[in-house]
C-alpha cells in the first residue's frame, strides 16, 4: 500500500492542502504517537477514549480487558475512528484570527476485528510492548494463558485513513505584518526524563530509556 | 460545582479507582492540556477530531470556521464527547501484562451550542488564545469582522465529566518481583524548544516562551 485514497469521509475539507493520503506519512505519524483516541458512538452519543497501540504493517491493534463494554462493542462491529494526533508547536501571529498549532494527525475508519489467532495476539501484544519501549519484549515475562484470556486484541485496517499536517511559522495577512509584537513558532517535543527505579531491581538491572 | 456526580455515561467502569469526579481535578487537567479531541457520530459511524480549545468556569470553548461540517453539526446539536489526554509517563513492568502508561484525562459528554452574544465571543477566543500563550491577547491584533463572521465559537458546559489518572511504578504481581529485567517508570513531558522567530519583527520584540 502506498496511499490510502480518500473516501466521502477521510477527504480532509478543512484545509484540504494539509491532508495527505501517503502511507508512508501515515504510517510515520502512527510510529512516532504513542496514545491513539478510539471513538465509537452508542444511541447517537459518541464516546472517545484514549489507549495505547501499535502498526504493524497495514493494521493498528489495540488491546484491553476482555470484560470492557468497549472492547467488547467494538469487537462486535461498531464502527470506530482511530485518530493519532502529534503536538508540534505553538504558532503565534500578529493577528489574533491566525494563531494556531503545528501538528500531525491521523485519522482511521473502520471496523475493527477481533484477533483469535494465537501467534498473531501475541505478536500484537509484542508490537504494542515494542513500539514503547524497543527491545523489552525479549525481557519481559511473557504473558501466561490468565493473561490472555483476560485480554481482547483489536485489529483495525488502515485501509480508510488520512493525515492532516501543519508545520512552520504563522501565515499573517499582508497588512499585519507591521504589527508590533514578536511572530513565530514554539517548537514543542515530548521528551523523557530520567526513568524512576521501582524499589525491587535485579543485580545490573540496566534502565531503558523508553520509546520519546 | 466541586463535584460532578457521573452518570450512568461517565462513570468511569474500567478500573473504577482511577477515576474522579472532582471538578478541581477535571479544570487542572483541562487546563494544563493543549489539544482536546472531539467525536461525534454521523450514521453510526464515530469521527474523532483534535482542536485546541480553553476552559472558563464551567464550560469548555473551541472555535472554528463557521463553514465547517463538523462546527455546524456540533451546532445543530449533535451530541459530543470531548476528550483531553495528558501522557505523563510509561510504566514497564516485569510483566508484559502489566505495562502500562502513566496518564491524567478528562472526558466531557454533552451538547454544544454556538455562542452568539459578541461580548462571550470574544471572551471565548481571548481564553483561547491565553490558554496558549498567557498574556498574549494585549498584544495581538484583535479580531475583526471578518474573521469574527468566519468564525464559529461554541460551548460545552462541564457538566457530565469525568476524569482518569494513573500514576507511579509498575503494579507487578507478587510472584514477579524477582523477574531479571529492570521495571520502573519513565516520565514524559511536552517541553517548549527554543521559539523561532518569525522573518519580520518588530524592533526589540521579545519571543514569549508559550505555555508549554
Amino acid at each position: 500500500m502506498t496511499t490510502t485514497p480518500p473516501t466521502e469521509r477521510t477527504r480532509v475539507r478543512r484545509l484540504p492542502n494539509r491532508a495527505s493520503y501517503d502511507a508512508a506519512t501515515i504510517h510515520a505519524i502512527l510510529d512516532e504517537g504513542l496514545v491513539c483516541h478510539l471513538g465509537f458512538a452508542h444511541d447517537g452519543q459518541a464516546f472517545v477514549l484514549p489507549t495505547t497501540y501499535a502498526r504493524v504493517e497495514d493494521a493498528l491493534y489495540v488491546h484491553g480487558s476482555a470484560a470492557s463494554r468497549m472492547f467488547r462493542g467494538l469487537r462486535d462491529g461498531i464502527p470506530v475512528c482511530a485518530t493519532v494526533t502529534l503536538l508540534d508547536g505553538l504558532v503565534l501571529a500578529r493577528s489574533a484570527f491566525h494563531h494556531s498549532m503545528n501538528y500531525r494527525s491521523v485519522v482511521i475508519l473502520g471496523v475493527a476485528a477481533e484477533v483469535t489467532e494465537p501467534a498473531e495476539r501475541l505478536r500484537a501484544l509484542e508490537a504494542i510492548v515494542e513500539h514503547v519501549a524497543p527491545g523489552r519484549w525479549a525481557q519481559v515475562r511473557p504473558p501466561n494463558e490468565r493473561e490472555l484470556k483476560a485480554t481482547m486484541v483489536l485489529r483495525l485496517p488502515i485501509a480508510e485513513a488520512s493525515a492532516k499536517l501543519r508545520t512552520g511559522g504563522p501565515l499573517d495577512d499582508a497588512e499585519d505584518l507591521g504589527w508590533p509584537c514578536w511572530a513565530g513558532h514554539v517548537p514543542l517535543q515530548l521528551v523523557a526524563l530520567p526513568p524512576v527505579a521501582d524499589a525491587t531491581q535485579p543485580a545490573g538491572a540496566v534502565a531503558p530509556n523508553g520509546r520519546a
